[in-house]
């Protein structure tokens, strides 16, 4: 089973981290983005959207680091971490929408354009941050974990942004039960350091 | 079962797609935004992204329109919108974070400047829109679902910001395989029109 990786991006990272919580095998196969090559075949017919990460297992070839996340739990990771039931399922989801969307759009944005001078507003990506942190640092308050009480793909699709935000000139020091949480995720036996 | 609604809101559309199609009783409790309902309790509660749809089943309680989808289909709707194997579910989870981050600020950024008057950018948002539907029309020459080969939730998901760009300003007739797909939804048993 192949992961196209960049060991830099926290999309990547994310899939790293499940299969290191997981116990799950990857063979990594490195993505040269500063030679294009996620913009050429193979990797662009992959992924049409031109990113990583891109999972390739057997015949199925999967883009989203999401989707990823979901395939690599739910087949390879018993139902510790992406349980069969849809209360459990929509209650990660809901996560899984935040960082696709909120996080994306805030943290992770400041940090591409801090550390790969992406072509993004940082200024509006800064000012976004401090209310996603918020949303986190309240729901982590009265939760150990973000969904089921325990440690799912939840983990894994929110925390390396989290963890990465410093990179993009982001202060996660403020929050305290977002402290508290990621040393929580840090102490998971096989949890990954970020990259 | 109550869903917290607004009718012109696209991502409560896709909740109500879902329970037509597939047969679900929802209530629909309309949510007054005008009078900033959304963001007082019990609705900031329920919902601190202060956003609808909100889901409220028995002591299950859901943001997010996608979590919605996904609790909605698998509790309720068999096997048909929302398979129990992961290979499915992560085909599915594609176009989950596809309509989350790429329609959100595409698509629906321009309509809710448009129609909404949001403080979003909505020439960024035009910008980025083209290649959405591209992207949509190219893996619709080849497929007539976007998931699994059947119409699933990612349907639900996709088609309602596709449905309603045109009042965001967009053009999306050049898209002749989208064209070609949303009759096809458009004439299952059950289909809503858009609001």
């Amino acid at each position: 089973m192949k992961l196209y990786d960049v060991e830099a991006s926290g999309n990547c990272y994310k899939v790293r981290l499940l299969a290191s919580l997981a116990n799950i095998e990857l063979q990594l196969e490195p993505v040269d983005l500063a030679n294009n090559e996620h913009r050429k075949p193979p990797m662009a017919d992959m992924n049409p959207l031109a990113q990583v990460p891109v999972l390739v297992d057997g015949s199925s070839v999967l883009r989203d680091s999401q989707a990823i996340l979901v395939y690599l739990a739910g087949t390879y990771g018993g139902l510790a971490w992406w349980p069969s039931h849809a209360q459990g399922q929509a209650e990660i989801t809901q996560w899984l929408s935040f960082t696709a969307n909120e996080i994306q759009h805030s943290l992770c944005a400041a940090r591409l354009v801090q550390k790969f001078a992406a072509p993004l507003d940082k200024a509006a990506a800064l000012a976004k941050s401090p209310a996603v942190l918020l949303l986190l640092d309240e729901h982590l308050r009265n939760n150990d974990w973000l969904a089921m009480a325990r440690p799912t793909i939840a983990e894994c699709a929110v925390y390396p942004y989290v963890a990465l935000a410093p990179e993009g000139d982001v202060d996660i020091s403020p929050y305290q039960h977002v402290a508290g949480w990621m040393k929580r995720l840090e102490t998971l036996p096989g949890s990954l350091p970020k990259p």
